[in-house]
């Protein structure tokens, strides 16, 4: 969404001025990602309120007007009495903004990141790209933390500015364990790696499973055909809750459902984490510009865990913004 | 500072029990870094609270006993009515507390971890030592972003979870930015690197300025000698602000003042940036157990700048945990 059109959205909301600490917030309306504390104030004509270390810099990205940011406190002077914050406000910042404001804690940005524009899809795909690439380049070999470590390299070098999150790469008994930190431990059979890139500040997120034993093969097919059913269902207008619905009800009927430890999905973006989310609790509807996490996963305590996570752009049905096969081998 | 003397303090300060969210508290009280949204609840008998997916894994590393998150509605009800909470809380979470709860904000946590036990310094220690060897491994050629993808590299193989923030390895004009984004360009002369390692969750954070010209050397030789002179002056019972002053007057009296565009250092810890600030407002003196950085810079709009940051252990007198040579050349 354009600058100008959510700022007609903050009035719909009947707010005057949106108080913007967050840096992919900042991101999204500025193209500047902030490294020291910075406030974007949103009002009819912006500004971008940046530390005097980072001004140079900020004045030659940002699209919108930057200023020097002195203090909260000569800022709160300047502020409009009827203020909105985003819900990621800390509570001290919070506080120091005192009582003579009307505060509303608003949605509204993360509203608007929902739908993602074109540019933001070209970001979002070439980020998967990349992670797809380095995966494909990299020797599978040595301890989990080495193999981590390879393939954050090669993200880095093929464009990657930094790893989405902290690389999963879980294999043996580890691998049971949806978020398992990175072992030195030499890879066994199975090996959970869930790896992601970013792209002009755009995360992708993607999982893969590889197995050896028939036992793995039985419980990877389960988890793909759940995957598969799942992304097949996507479409505008469908409930995000039954996508995870599909999923979780294909991975009950095989008696694993008490297996299937976390929700189908999630929303992608300058967040790795962001709305919608593909969970029970899910009201929103799917609509066409959504990118979104499909990630079935069983985990057998003590024994081990599969899943299988694809980015998928919501058109007029889905499409997977992953090209590489599900199924990977040693 | 040990669980049963915090929840001591907590009494003093009149509250039953206080709810934890931010990663760095859970894990500094339980050992245990959450990847999930996780609650640790501070009581006389504490327990931290993980979603289902993660309960397995947190007990095999937590301190503290573990029990499943449900839900924070579900967690409400059996909240004391007299409750804590952390000032980086976010609002939205604090407004679901609703207003059954006499809730205070209290920054108990973090003034306890500006005192570094002698297990977290050797963390600290040893995250700065793993920066300091890779930096000294690393071939320094071609462009700014493929010779920070080899550092942080080197730093994973050298046992670093990650890069302890984004890596700064700013060449040229870009140098005169004090937290330039790294380039696709050539490293040219002069070069800042700002880089840190993550041990055991703790960081490091170190910057070195390689130069050629003889400009670069005079700029150079003001800002060693205002660190240097800084490093000297820190003792218990110093104000931190003093030291800020200490290496500010240095780089005024050779006229350079208002290009010294920060504040002259921060604790390190779990939190790259965490409390003290060593900057002209912080009230706070010196005690033995912190561990700042010392950071004085120089930055010459459109020329160049140079910056030199070591990690200093407050004892008796300062003790440099950096073992790397001050100047470094090509």
């Amino acid at each position: 969404m354009e600058v100008p059109e959510i700022v007609n959205q903050m009035h719909e909301e009947g707010l005057e001025s949106l108080l913007i600490f967050q840096p992919e917030n900042i991101t999204y309306l500025s193209g500047y990602w902030p490294t020291s504390s910075s406030i974007l104030l949103l009002k009819d004509d912006p500004v971008l309120l940046v530390p005097k270390l980072d001004r140079k810099e900020a004045e030659e990205i940002s699209t919108i007007t930057v200023e020097e940011l002195k203090s909260l406190d000569k800022l709160k002077k300047e502020l409009p009495a009827n203020l909105g914050v985003e819900p990621s406000l800390n509570i001290a910042t919070y506080q120091k903004l005192g009582d003579d404001f009307k505060i509303r804690v608003t949605d509204l940005l993360e509203r608007s990141r929902i739908i993602k524009s074109d540019h933001e899809i070209s970001n979002i795909q070439k980020a998967t790209d990349i992670a797809e690439k380095s995966l494909l380049e990299l020797e599978i070999r040595g301890a989990e933390e080495e193999v981590a470590a390879q393939l954050e390299y090669i993200m880095r070098i093929n464009g990657s500015s930094k790893p989405a999150f902290d690389t999963i790469m879980a294999s043996g008994y580890r691998s049971s364990f949806p978020h398992a930190s990175t072992s030195s431990e030499n890879i066994e059979s199975p090996l959970v790696i869930d790896w992601g890139a970013v792209h002009n500040h755009y995360a992708s997120d993607t999982s893969r499973t590889l197995i050896q034993t028939e036992r793995e093969e039985e419980i990877f097919d389960i988890v793909l055909e759940a995957q598969t059913k799942a992304i097949k269902t996507i479409k505008p207008g469908v409930k995000a809750s039954y996508i995870d619905k599909v999923a979780r009800d294909i991975i009950t009927e095989y008696g694993y459902g008490e297996s299937f430890l976390h929700s189908t999905g999630h929303g992608v973006g300058l967040e790795v984490h962001e709305m919608p989310s593909l969970s029970s609790r899910e009201d929103k509807k799917l609509e066409a510009g959504m990118v979104i996490t499909v990630e079935p996963g069983i985990y057998l305590e003590g024994e081990f865990g599969v899943r299988v996570e694809d980015m998928v752009l919501v058109e007029k049905r889905s499409r997977v913004l992953n090209n590489m096969d599900s199924r990977l081998s040693f």
